[in-house]
């Protein structure tokens, strides 16, 4: 059985510039350092084969004749990004060619044609020696490795004026053979992101003269091969042009098996995210097109073309004239599908903002223009919808908040969980989950223990998001509690009310919106009788000393009501996060102030409050996310967890945000160095696609749910528990994210993250003046600004206009008040990591000038 | 542009079957009634080719060739189901004939080999008079429509003794087309579900004799042309067998373009949920194996072949010789992996039991026969694995409680729901969603609106289930009644606690298992202090009156505590559930009772807490259920509605369980005749393939959130606030249940099902001695059983017998206590629910007789 190692995939091939040389004005001014962008004003298509030979470019001159020859004509640009076999094979010769032909016997009409190639390998370069001027082009010659004709038809015109057939060949290699085997024999490798910026120059040249600028120009790209074919680098052509997303013309097949071709090559299109616009196919009298529109649902038009003529070197222009109705109806089709889908483009911000209810959102302060038309995701950037100059554009936007600290995908990883994702729902749907077991579920779960929970949870409870998780925790833990702590026989008592249990939690930390979720976290503006009247506040609630950088130093700020007197500067400051990781802490003065600040706190509402308890621990390891992306000391957290230990007090981790390499470890609680009875995971748990949430629990935890009757269990459950898809997701996303050969940030042996932003860098940020501190740990980076005037917190503006201009440079950011931040997924290469890192330098750097 | 009208698809033919038609006992007792069971004890594939041409049955023949002369050598049985071309071509006529020749001139072994073709068209009969015995077979007849020929090879032993290679056609057509072109042409349709049962009855054949049984028997199933070409019905083959899920041998495309090709025909079967054991292909020179495995990550072995004759009529012998090697290798792939996943499937009971911590459940009561292993899901039917007599089986069962009533889809939405997943995750993964737009979300909303919100909701809120869908409507009802009502201002002063808002529920209705969703419910044995220690009961909780058909009449069960001496005989009786909705008796004595009921409730509590409001009243509309699947007076929950609108209190319907044609209507507000100011919706909504929840409200309800501060607005989302494939899975659901085109149980016109549940047996059912009550509205259908003895309700073990004995039967059941119910989808085939109705009949009556 041939085993064959890995061709080294373009998106995995990664390099790590120092910022210093990023810094260097040529990365700044690089392209890929702007957004990106698209201009798709004008008709532009994709025409994908169904297989090779299936007639790609007969259709291409179809469409293009059709377009330069329409009532209300426009100009045409051909593109063919690789070609092999050249120049005997050239599709952009042959449309260039057979268009003026057309021409030429039908009706006359101003045409400007030309015909390029851009770059050819060094095989058609030798044999070009050897051309004569019969098999190159009409009396132009072969310039270098590129080869240049054109041809001005009709009376009195020169180039401005009528109307221009733009033809284009970008790569040229000789053998006739798959793009990538040519590369392999002949050289002139090409990188994937080279080839779509030179295509997407070449889609957003302008060809109208000063009087055409009203006609639209055409755009056509037309493929290599069929739609899983190799292209120059080896990634699949539809994967390759995949960040355009253009929409598709599938030439289809009408040869007997072409049926099942012709659906195939549309489903690998289609989960790739690919909009078809039209099936084109030879018909060939087996009705093929009758079962792709049952297939279809008639939701795609198919249309069918005359049989090509036998012999294709044939002159073509008789079968060119039958089929022109097909053409022109095929034209009008994308045409429609053009304007509808522009016009929906720009109705999409006006019905949003009419119907929708956003979450966290005052609607009266967001305008039309702030809304953000998303297109579509390609891994870690968006493609927004944008008006530039009066064009239609599609810009591209790093998804900077990850989509609410959710996203861990790059564009590969994301292609195979759509895959999955249709497996999972062809195979599965979804099927309920008490008493059953299946596939997904049981290697979720099976992950999960062997990963997160490895060394203290056996138990699995799904759920489906992090609050529910966490309500689901407190029923585990204050359950675990009343029967440690013999409370399970004063049920009928208590229902005077005679005592109650509370939580242990910090302020400032956050375990979701649900009222169960809500009574965990210490009062806030997000808590009172406004937001929830029922909210109550169920906990005895501490102040944690926090952890940054600022000016360059790790340094520790404990809260005054702590007794730090003896405490010496020393103490307070740190030259690296792993000092401040150090076990040696554990037996400073710090901790002696920690563990008495807890021990008072503790004996304090002992005393104030004889009837009550507290029944649980809650904390969210390391860093406070949506509190403002605050660090805590990992020495409180682990001191607190040994106070509550000690007093058989059951802990609760809420690591829905922090679980998943997002803070650089598989779990959170490898950094703070000690474990929970319980613990919450979500968000990148699914690698960010979908929801799904679990709650794990050691073995003591759920035998406290055993026993003889079915009311003593747990009796907390939401219909789509280990919903099959999500559970599917999470343990291709975990072990993708776990695996070296897919994940090249895993430090091999480690199983942790390197560091994905240069700390110089980091550094360097803190140093600034506007700049009160820094938060650089795996996968996040967070900066908060000083404010002027009064710390608004939450609903401060500080950070308007660093965002807006972040989101010009491509950064999706949304503040969390004052403080901004860039999450990337645990595959997120280091490089382009630092180059928006490198924007926000740049950016806060003028902030900051003009912040003095 | 050619628009067809679509082919009438096998899954959209539906008859409707009186039950006293059914009842008979040809009915009962016909093959769809029993649980469809699959052997998969021995090594059983299909065999699908990436395309027509690409030598699957070189394959086939190779494949069994190993198999008969492995050193542990097995049976083989070779089954084609559809063969065109006939008698000329003749797969199984080939694997048989070569697979002889080839032991001729190899080893020489005991064989006992035949080949039988079943049925063959009338224009294969019509030519057969024409056969000579050359081109039919070696000297054996045709007989009739069939086809046999056998030969037996070695020395001395007769069909007891030695290895068997059964070769089989299902059907042959002679022309050499696809095969429902075929049909067209020479009639002999067969449905699919015919054709399954043919092939699933030759799997299911036992081949060796007494003494052979430990020998496996290998089982191949050769497809006809690509994946997705079309069977006799014009269903898909990739669609037409996959309730079987057999595992696949790909046989791919060593052409230029091949990569392409077979990459498009393994995700074609990969989106329909089939596992590919393994590639095989044709070796050409262009290594295209090595980017298939490059593609694969190495996840499935390809074997590649040597180059085949270029004269395929040519003795292949020496190919087959050279390629041996391949084949043994493919053949221990193919081994190993039936073995791991028959060791899988049944240690998946224990690690099940072992680390799963399943909701509502008490796990001491769960034995390890008790757990049920899911292969996969096609439809509303479940795969389940199965141990019958030393047997591997997957048995198909109904899935009656609709996996917790989330289920919709037949197989054919299903599978158009996974393709939809596949392109929804490829084009967005996920993306958040405050301040954005993105098609599906809008489309979701848009539909949303005109559907359930219709007339009267104009903004949604999404969240991630039923139970946050009912905390985020109790946010917005309170805020609304507080803003109404002047409390606003007291925001500060109620901080000390100095008033309380409540809800006013019905005791018996659930909403949810979070806290804010619990304390809307009335106290029971899921709210104490054991499940919950915080939950208080924020409710003023109202007994409802019930309406039940029992004894065959539809009657009203009135609580006790209203006041309903005045009553009639006749008030309390209705012929009709259309009599029961009538507005007429909004006029009626019981109108007055019911009036009377709540103005006095509502009084005494203000009377009694008079610093507490009842802020919102929220109902489940129509049918409590978790509660039992109480069906509750509709004129009862309108007058309750009434009520509160003069007192200006919110009004929330939590459609979670109701919305979307679980009850008949799109939205349950349809049956109570009146609406809500906000409303739930879940479950159902994405067709129950995805946990996804809506809460629709008023523009007055939103606007209580308007203001100058970003504190005043709703502040509560999840992460996956509006995902994309949630909402695509929404979108394109509600679209199916709504058209007639796609949902044939749709009333043309009225938009509401037409009866699924016969009514003449559901009479029938409820007139039976055990049977305590009937209801059956919509999708549902719900039981209750006389409880012997003490009635102990939900803990009730009183149907465990009766829901044994179903499962047996094909229906995969859960009951709520002693309350049974199936659950089938909107667009289930009212022939199916009435097969499935017919069992539980039988099993009812049986039941009934012995509770005498």
């Amino acid at each position: 059985m041939p085993h064959i190692p890995l061709r080294p995939n373009f998106f995995l091939r990664r390099r790590y510039l120092p910022f210093s040389v990023l810094l260097q004005p040529k990365f700044i001014h690089a392209p890929s350092f702007l957004a990106s962008e698209l201009d798709i004003s004008s008709p532009t298509f994709m025409i994908y084969g169904s297989n090779t030979g299936v007639g790609k470019t007969l259709v291409s001159t179809g469409i293009a004749t059709s377009v330069l020859s329409a009532s209300e004509p426009s100009h045409c640009v051909y593109v063919k990004p690789v070609q092999t076999g050249f120049p005997d094979d050239s599709d952009s010769r042959f449309v260039y060619r057979k268009v003026l032909e057309i021409f030429r016997t039908g009706k006359p009409r101003g045409i400007f044609a030309s015909n390029r190639v851009l770059k050819a390998s060094r095989e058609v370069l030798r044999a070009a020696t050897e051309l004569t001027e019969d098999n190159i082009g009409e009396g132009l010659g072969f310039s270098g490795p590129c080869h240049y004709e054109e041809t001005v038809m009709g009376n009195g015109f020169g180039e401005e004026k009528g109307y221009k057939l733009i033809c284009l060949t970008l790569y040229g290699w000789k053998e006739a053979v798959s793009p990538h085997l040519a590369v392999e024999r002949e050289g002139m490798a090409v990188d994937d992101s080279l080839l779509r910026e030179e295509l997407r120059s070449w889609l957003s040249v302008s060809i109208g003269g000063q009087k055409d600028e009203k006609v639209a120009a055409w755009r056509l790209v037309e493929t290599a091969g069929g739609v899983a074919s190799p292209g120059p680098s080896g990634s699949l052509q539809c994967d390759l042009y995949r960040p355009f997303r253009l929409p598709v013309i599938l030439v289809g097949d009408g040869h007997l098996g072409g049926i099942s071709a012709t659906i195939s090559a549309y489903e690998s299109l289609k989960v790739r995210g690919y909009d078809i616009v039209a099936i084109v196919l030879e018909g060939r009298g087996l009705h093929n097109e009758i079962s792709l529109l049952s297939y279809l649902r008639n939701g795609v038009p198919v249309c069918v073309l005359p049989k090509f003529p036998e012999e294709p070197s044939n002159n073509l222009i008789d079968w060119f004239c039958e089929s022109s109705k097909v053409f022109s109806s095929l034209q009008e089709v994308m045409l429609s599908y053009h304007r509808k889908r522009t016009q929906r483009l720009h109705d999409m911000r006006e019905k949003a903002v009419d119907i929708f209810w956003w979450p966290f959102t005052q609607h009266k302060f967001v305008s039309m223009d702030g809304v953000t038309v998303i297109d579509s995701r390609c891994g870690e950037n968006f493609a927004i919808h944008k008006m530039r100059s009066n064009k239609e554009m599609l810009v591209s936007q790093f998804d900077a908040c990850a989509s609410w600290w959710t996203q861990g995908p790059d564009a590969v990883m994301q292609s195979e969980l759509a895959r999955e994702m249709g497996y999972s729902a062809a195979r599965y749907g979804h099927v309920m989950f008490p008493e059953n077991v299946y596939e997904p579920s049981l290697q979720c779960a099976e992950m999960l223990l062997e990963g997160v929970g490895k060394g203290w949870a056996s138990r699995v409870f799904f759920s489906d998001n992090g609050s529910t998780a966490v309500e689901i925790a407190l029923k585990m833990a204050l359950r675990k509690f009343s029967l440690d702590h013999g409370l399970m026989n004063f049920e009928n008592e208590n229902s005077s009310g005679a005592f109650e249990i509370r939580v242990l939690a910090l302020r400032g930390s956050y375990h979701g919106d649900t009222l169960g979720a809500m009574e965990a976290q210490a009062p806030t503006s997000y808590t009172g009788f406004l937001q929830h009247p029922w909210y109550s506040g169920k906990g005895l609630f501490l102040e944690p000393p926090t952890v940054l950088v600022s000016m360059e130093i790790w340094n520790l700020s404990i809260p005054d009501c702590f007794e730090s007197d003896n405490l010496r500067k020393d103490d307070l400051h740190f030259c690296s996060y792993g000092e401040l990781l150090s076990r040696d802490r554990d037996s400073s003065a710090i901790a002696l102030c920690y563990s008495s600040y807890i021990s008072n706190k503790l004996l304090e509402f002992a005393a104030s409050n004889p009837q009550n308890y507290i029944g649980a621990l809650i904390i969210e390891p390391v860093i406070h996310g949506s509190g403002g992306m605050h660090m805590i000391d990992p020495l409180f957290q682990r001191m607190l967890v040994g106070e509550c230990r000690n007093r058989r007090i059951p802990v609760v981790f809420d690591e829905v945000f922090s679980g998943f390499w997002r803070l650089g470890h598989e779990s959170a609680a490898e950094l703070l160095g000690c474990l929970p009875d319980i613990a919450c995971f979500g968000k990148l748990m699914t690698g960010g696609i979908l929801p799904l949430a679990a709650t794990l629990a050691t073995e003591a935890v759920f035998n406290a749910f055993g026993g003889d009757s079915k009311l003593v269990a747990l009796l907390h459950g939401h219909s789509f528990s280990a919903h099959a898809m999500g559970c599917a997701a999470a343990a291709k996303s975990i072990q993708w994210f776990k695996d070296p050969s897919t994940n090249i940030n895993i430090e091999h042996g480690e199983g942790r993250l390197i560091e994905l932003w240069d700390m110089k860098l980091v550094r360097r940020i803190s140093s600034f003046l506007a700049v009160k501190r820094v938060v650089a740990l795996g996968t996040l980076i967070a900066i908060e600004l000083h404010a002027k005037g009064t710390d608004l917190g939450y609903a401060s503006l500080e950070a308007t206009s660093l965002v807006q201009q972040l989101r010009e440079d491509g950064v999706y950011m949304r503040p969390l008040g004052n403080v901004i931040y860039l999450m990337c997924g645990p595959c997120t290469s280091p490089l382009f990591c630092n180059q928006q890192l490198v924007k926000v330098y740049r950016r806060i750097s003028e902030f900051s000038e003009a912040w003095i």
